[in-house]
């Protein structure tokens, strides 16, 4: 491949783009490899289409190498199968919905979980037929509420779904870990830095479910390391160590107290140590239970009064609380006239069971641990408040903010830090829940129905191509992996006479052999704008032809290293192939 | 590559799917190539993946072998660029719109000539930029009314879509030469037997436009073609070739005639040659004027009549009237109570003028041509009725059906046929109707600005499929080209033993010289089965390993010929390199 400057469909920008707040998406602008086309949706120039393209390329590799076999589903499909797995409903506003001409309702599928299972059901009946691992490489649409950062979150982006189908547990546990290690050997591939981290499933349901994220500092997931067991989780999947359970007997009564002027448990904090309540004086926010007031709505149903008790130095995450009880949504509580028994500001969960409502508690606030918290008299608050005597909660939910400095929950001895990353896998055990939707089984060996079971696994394509931006550029540029580089050499005639015909005739021979080659073959334009280019757009290898070519050198120069060397002309070919990554030139 | 039929996801179907019509439909589903997923959408199964991407590879070269350079788009846009060109309203229910969270219109683009022009007015700003070709594959989306034929008329489908941008009309022409010459690289190499006809251009606008027909019966686009000339056009594109005028004042007067119990021109006919009306007894239909009246609508405008007048022994074909008359619709007219002086049945055209409805004739109703028609009074009708003397049409119209037997406008010598075709390709010079709508200008040499204009060029990728099959099979099944069949060779392990490890190693071998390889290794399926699939799969060559293997023999067969040779194995790989079409297989 030899594309000229001259003609190639590729114009930099010299100024950062205004909207622009990471440096992939100012990059990817700015080099000309993207451009805005839609809220959340872009178009693909040239250069940035053979990126895409060639990522594609590796990730069809290593899905064929575990068993995959590429299909391609409609991405506009009928409402029918959605609704029969409840998806319908909940995915809400998060998915295009259309009507058609006859008044029939479509969706552009997010993914395509109930179409993969239809499928199998459709060709395969007997468990002779097991397992099968199905992919497909495909466009996807998201109607999301703030499309932002380019193309690490649209509305139309490029996808690997794959999907495994198996017997037994088993089969599933091995599908899945082979596509863990594909994952790997993709991400490797990719050039990408990247931490596995123990992922909540969300809607898709199932039992096991891992991230792969791309570790930067505008990645919009957080997640939580421990540097001494290498232990990694998503927030949402935080698991918090629960605090010991203890005898509530052995705590002293209740009491209740008068706490005038404390809106904040900041203040309460203040006037606990005052005052001596409880006769301490070392009263801190984690003494007091905050008790959060919210509407939880299940799917088509109405909204319901849910209390959560925090320790008072933590709020309540809403990312996490709404990942543990989806597909229910929850909003801030605002129906109070319904409960007039409740005392806004002192609430404590010592009245709660009495109203009918619904309590959960933080796992630190185990059975037998007493707290400061509400009185539920206006004013009031009241001390040694004790869960097993005082109260009883309704279960535990993991809905606390996670911090840097909690204990890691993987060794127990460790500390978490906070870290963050863009989402560019996902995989799942899904379990039965989509073959169960459809009544989905197999013939036994033994005559009887077996119904199988199924996991999942994505990779945002397009994402990637931001992600490896984040991870690959410098003040200067892009600086691609030679992996997924557009081209392997950027050819750069620095002068307008035989720099020109030589930097095309060497662009051919390297073309030749098999190497992708841009060739800056541009009249107009000087030397020092077509080093800027060269560096702005990040080919992994530059051949400057200039001065010296007379005498029969150019100038090679690494992207990353920024590595500068004059070689012999004859030996270009040679200096290339010896490079690391570039594919397809045969060594001398 | 190798693939195993044992664990290949491909099932045959041993009975004809009852839904489907025409043959590719039929054998792509009974051969496992495509799966019916939603009303005109398929999912592609492993093997119509594979095929649907090798000729997406022949598209992609032959277009880079012209300049092509590959972008891509989003499939959902705004409604704005649309509502800018007026397609939004002229495409009207036929392509799919939706409404975002936020209440903004979206349409799935049927094709993007409005976002190339954006996108070239964003990037180019010199003379110096152009030409400039692009070009991109995508999934593109139409609300149609009645999906048929499988791939040949989907809701969903897979399409290549290109735009050239020229300074001025050679430029276009030349881009347009280009591209017609590059797809009759693409569809010889594609296997397809086709022609191309010129082509109304529908709600393109643009001045000249060809179609791509590939030919067979099964076609839904009728064109008419000339032995003699090699003429052809599509019946929407024929034009009629004018009947010389002549004085009108030379024919006799226009007299009315009671003519009771004439409901149809046959009885007209009879009547009139009976009673010698005019003085004649050789009456025929074509000497009668049908004037038939219709409510044409214009985009976003009410109904208003107009009346077209044929030669009586032809129909109006609403198919060719729609497109002359595009954007605007055609209904039948049904308002009768607002014309009270029509009178149904006996309508002529000597009073349209003075109601002023307007009034279009065939151009064989020239200046100077008489005629029998309505008399405006029940029962009445008049003969002699010349136009230019006893009434002036508005203008002439293409909306009579063209026949078989009609003489040839290319050569005026030669009679039409009439064929059938599926489109696979559409070429328009568009001239500047996008680039006038978005006020798109270069600034020229000589620094005034110039307005470029725009060819565009389709090609139907998944309909090819459809029409490749159409073309490329018997009773048995499929017969594929080598140039895009799924894979190049089947080796089939006609016995239980030495024959299923055997076909693996040789299909090890083959797939080792690049050989696209599909084995079918199953144990519990007999040699007359595998030999039937086979067939219906239409692999060009099947290699048989059975029972004279064991002496070192193989069987093989050409799909396509059905000859079939025993060949040492030793052979075999120089046998298939040196089978026209195989690519890949270095000769012995």
């Amino acid at each position: 491949m030899l594309l000229r400057m001259s003609t190639l469909f590729l114009r930099t920008l010299r100024e950062d783009p205004a909207d622009a707040e990471v440096a992939s998406h100012r990059l990817l602008l700015r080099a000309g490899y993207i451009r805005r086309a839609a809220p959340g949706g872009f178009t693909w120039l040239p250069f940035g289409k053979l990126v895409l393209d060639r990522i594609t390329e590796v990730v069809r590799a290593e899905m064929a190498a575990v068993g995959g076999q590429e299909v391609q589903f409609p991405a506009l499909l009928p409402r029918e199968p959605y609704e029969t797995s409840g998806r319908w409903a909940e995915y809400g506003d998060d998915i295009f919905k259309l009507t058609d001409r006859r008044g029939a309702e479509l969706l552009l599928a997010p993914t395509h979980e109930e179409m993969f299972a239809l499928l199998v059901r459709d060709l395969f009946s007997s468990y002779r037929d097991y397992p099968v691992l199905l992919y497909q490489v495909q466009t996807k649409f998201r109607d999301e509420t703030r499309p932002r950062a380019g193309l690490i979150r649209g509305r139309e982006f490029l996808m690997k779904d794959a999907y495994s189908f198996d017997l037994d547990d088993s089969g599933l546990e091995a599908a899945y870990a082979a596509l863990r290690d594909a994952y790997q050997r993709i991400f490797d591939r990719l050039g990408l830095d990247y931490t596995i981290v123990a992922a909540q499933s969300g809607l898709m349901g199932g039992t096991a479910s891992e991230e792969f994220l791309a570790t930067t500092p505008v990645g919009e997931d957080t997640y939580v390391g421990c540097a001494d067991c290498g232990y990694a989780a998503n927030t949402e999947a935080v698991v918090t160590p629960p605090a010991p359970a203890r005898d509530p007997a052995a705590q002293p009564a209740a009491t209740s107290h008068d706490t005038p002027d404390t809106p904040t448990i900041e203040s309460l904090v203040a006037l606990a140590n005052e005052r001596r309540l409880g006769d301490r004086a070392d009263w801190t926010a984690a003494d007091t239970l905050k008790n959060v007031v919210l509407a939880v709505t299940a799917p088509g149903g109405k909204p319901a009064p849910l209390v959560i008790g925090v320790p008072g130095d933590r709020e309540v995450d809403l990312k996490r609380l709404a990942a543990v009880i989806a597909p229910a949504t929850v909003d801030m509580f605002d129906d109070w006239a319904s409960l007039p028994s409740l005392v806004r500001g002192y609430i404590g969960p010592q009245v709660l069971a009495g109203l009918g409502i619904r309590y959960l508690v933080d796992p630190r606030v185990a059975v037998g641990t007493a707290w400061l918290t509400g009185a539920n008299e206006a004013g009031r608050h009241a001390v040694h408040v004790t869960h097993g005597r005082d109260f009883v909660a309704d279960g535990t939910i993991e809905a606390a903010e996670v911090r840097a400095g909690d204990p890691c929950p993987g060794c127990g001895t460790g500390v978490l830090t906070m870290r963050r990353g863009i989402e560019i896998g996902h995989i799942f055990q899904l379990g039965r829940r989509f073959t169960d939707a459809f009544s989905i089984d197999a013939l036994g060996a033994d005559g009887k129905p077996v119904r199988p079971t199924m996991g999942c696994y994505g990779i945002g394509i397009s994402r990637a191509v931001a992600a490896i931006a984040e991870q690959h550029h410098d003040e200067r540029g892009l600086v691609w992996p030679a992996s997924i580089a557009p081209v392997d050499v950027h050819l750069i005639a620095a002068g307008k006479g035989d720099q020109i015909a030589g930097a095309l005739a060497l662009g051919s021979r390297l073309s030749g052999l098999g190497v992708r080659v841009l060739v800056d073959d541009r009249a107009q334009v000087s030397p020092g704008v077509k080093f800027t280019d060269a560096e702005l757009i990040g080919v992994p290898i530059a051949v400057v032809v200039g001065r010296r070519f007379a005498e029969g050198y150019v100038e090679v120069r690494d992207r990353a290293t920024g590595e500068r060397e004059d070689i012999p002309v004859e030996t270009l070919a040679e200096a290339i192939a010896s490079r690391a990554g570039i594919s397809g030139v045969p060594s001398a």
